[in-house]
């Protein structure tokens, strides 16, 4: 099929990459065009504009930072929702609150095109091996004909229903859950250390049994070290992730104390110059608060 | 081997049943003496009271209820810890304080036998199971003389050093990290409720995924579906258990915010009546705080 | 003075009673038109757009209800920032983020007329008794221009400065003072209330010594008689406020927890069905959480 | 009146030496004897045992550190309980917990004294200037009696009735509610600080308004100045006093989110090793985690 893919970051590059190997045609946009290199070599086309990835009735992929981007490649004279139209579809998987998404789908739909949520889960080596998970959302057909290119970068597909937010939702909750259990992991851990217990013979046990997964372990096992780089996901991203539940619970006056902690963790991170680290970073406050001296 | 076993609750008693089907000889002692009765009939000897199931270099298991009940049977004249001298070995595989478990070891050393700590993870169903996960520290000498009686009764021995508080450290730390995981789900369902989003869909997803472990599964699917009985571990003692975390935690000096949330949490269960709940029940307060209503 | 007035809510319209009190010649604008009719009948001019009350050269005064709704009056084609040039004087008395007003006196300087903060602090008994403290900063020579259009409407004025946003800073952290206040109290009341201690007594005591003043006796006699109308300041605006505390926290890398927990009790209110009670009625929440019935 | 007054320490000094002002007798206990030197030149006569202060229907007074030297003091054999039967009087004036209180007074009863609580707010300077606040509740008749010895230390007796945790729990609610303004203040101060507003100023403003009482103008000016010595109470006294909130609140089942705050800040202060600084030293940690550089 020939396919669209705006955004080549840690994510979208391994993603776009897939596609190429599944046999797909793809034209790339990225802000910064080198980064299109490798895809270009495997055949891609370089675009150099966003809107010119997009052809009538065809399909556009996006994986981009944050709302505000997105909404500019959507919004506006010229943009994909309009060059999709009639009958092209966006697959929007990058991580935003689901209200953009219901605004961005309207604006598709005055539009003639389509939007359909699909964010997903996975670090970047997770996208390299075709192993991410996809959270989809919004009308069934559209969803029913993409299906075979989302299957090219992932290895399983959960479907939420019509409603385009839904997806979103469970993406932001998602990453609100691993932020919460990095957080606890970081308080837990402090409080072991300071009893005299290693921090790893405890994460190694707890992370084999009881929170035997993917977060634990992988996220335990760097905050133990305390080793934040190389970076999967930016700590500063994380504090977009969260505020994005926060700001999901508020429009629907859903109190969410933990996220509130979360924010506040990450500011601090932020403030204590941690910006270069991986959001699991963000444990290390527990220490500092405790008084525990930086690793050596 | 001859066994004292002290503690015959909804943990303790397929314990000792387990020990009995390993051919262990068992005197043991309960406050309510009728929980015995399936015990006695399958050959444990019921003692009158706590002390006489100690004998001179023997050995004792106690799973009770918390730092006092605890107390009570080791300190003070005509004790289990006095009655074991010479050389006897007190294995306490209740939830206790770190500190407590310190001043009990310091008090069986002084009164010349020996306390290791082997606290446990799993709900009834695993000690039934055999398929707890057990936590030692202590004396290294006196750990490996019960080794065998420890496998009897569970999966896997984990252990944590000589220092004899280490075991409960990690075990409070364990049980804080799985509330923290239930007041998490609980907040996350609850802002994906009222997005529209299925709380069974999203769960399912996420703990087949990046969550695919026991906590999330089990405890996950209770809050999703909201269904806190049969009770495997009662609401008050996630109080108790969450509160030997934060005292834990300020004895070192150890702001642990989330174990504070928890505490609230508690606390608001309590007060709102749930104490006949599971203590997974606790997750229905931030479904109360976002205004939804109770499930019919 | 000539003046230009615009928003006359349950603060603006007491204001522009005592600049009409004070001599000054009013042109006024409200999105409701008949909230004008007091002041008409005193002489005031009714205009129907609202940059139609600015005159080259002239000062306009703004008091509504939000960031948004003043940058509507302000930006664009139009506006009241264009009007006012050459040299007039925007006068803004609201609520707002220190950026909003730092990004519309930026506006302002491009299209040739002068932005000063000064937001109050006082609720409308005090803005009818003019008897409000006003915050000011933004360019010297433009606040002495003001000085007797400010006093007569305050008792007292205080200035922070040539930087636009450090008064509208100031206004909300003091608002963020005030809620925090009542929060408090709110929790210290429920502690007391089931203690058996009488909540006016305690209040009593407490604000006619270590706590003697106005934010204490006011909202803590509120507090402490459950009694949360008539509304001075809706509930929901209090929400809006805490929001601005907690935004300009995170822009500058300020974690606030205790703004964190506010933000949570006010949408639990909202969540609640709150949003006809005076923002004093977030205090009901620690009631709430800790199972006292409603109030009778 | 002859008066026995047990505990010499930066409040009870003060208050005994008003006590021999008003021309009553004293002996006193100290731990560290010395203390009561100032004392003995005036008059008054050192005891070697605190039960030895204490005569058969006489007055007692305590001024001391905590609940457990309280009940050191109270409970056993030859205790001031017991010496001041039959009918005398303890006034407590500690700050202690309400349900130790209640022990403590039924203890008394049976040894046939009277327990009245007494509990003060105010710093060392007001105590040596006779301007405490002193809270009392107990038995009607026994507080008639010593109406007199309370004016003699303080400004004005507020009562809180017959139940004698009453007093105890207004204190604890009452120094809960200075540590909240603290920790709102700073809060505040560093969101300003990092807005670039004067911290001096903003708070010369806000403690001359709203908040124009003795907490706000005396802790928010220490800590608008980041001044935090000499002191008037030491900084892990604090907790302590958040910590009695807190046990309040959790026997009664009062979830108190703000006092679980404090805890953490005094934790993290101490932690930083703080431990000498006033209590309003915990107010440091808001700009700590805001990555505000420590006060050259």
């Amino acid at each position: 099929m020939d396919i669209g893919f705006i955004g080549l970051g840690s994510m979208g590059l391994p993603m776009a990459t897939n596609l190429l190997a599944a046999g797909h045609k793809l034209r790339v946009h990225n802000r910064t065009a080198s980064k299109a290199d490798p895809l270009v070599k495997k055949g891609a086309e370089l675009m150099s504009t966003s809107a010119s990835v997009a052809a009538a009735g065809g399909v556009v992929i996006t994986m981009v930072a944050d709302d505000a981007a997105l909404e500019s490649l959507v919004l506006g004279a010229d943009s994909i929702a309009q060059r999709l139209a009639p009958g092209g579809i966006h697959i929007s998987m990058s991580t935003i609150a689901p209200a953009t998404a219901r605004k961005l789908a309207e604006y598709h739909a005055e539009s003639g095109s389509i939007y359909i949520a699909a964010p997903v889960f996975g670090r970047p080596e997770a996208a390299a091996a075709k192993r991410l998970w996809i959270c989809t959302s919004g009308p069934h057909e559209a969803k029913h004909k993409v299906e075979s290119i989302l299957h090219a970068m992932g290895q399983k597909v959960f479907d939420f229903g019509d409603e385009v937010g839904a997806a979103h939702a469970v993406k932001v909750a998602g990453n609100f859950l691993i932020a919460a259990a990095m957080e606890s992991i970081g308080e837990a851990l402090a409080m072991l250390e300071k009893s005299g217990v290693d921090r790893g013979a405890a994460i190694d046990m707890l992370s084999s049994t009881l929170f035997a997964c993917p977060v634990y372990q992988g996220y335990g096992k760097a905050i133990a070290q305390m080793q934040h780089t190389p970076v999967g996901f930016r700590l500063p991203l994380g504090l977009k992730d969260v505020d994005l539940a926060l700001k999901t619970g508020a429009e629907l006056r859903v109190p969410m104390p933990i996220a509130s902690i979360l924010h506040d963790r990450f500011l601090e991170s932020i403030a204590r110059g941690r910006t270069e680290m991986d959001w699991s970073g963000m444990a290390l406050a527990a220490r500092d608060d405790a008084g525990l001296p930086p690793r050596k």
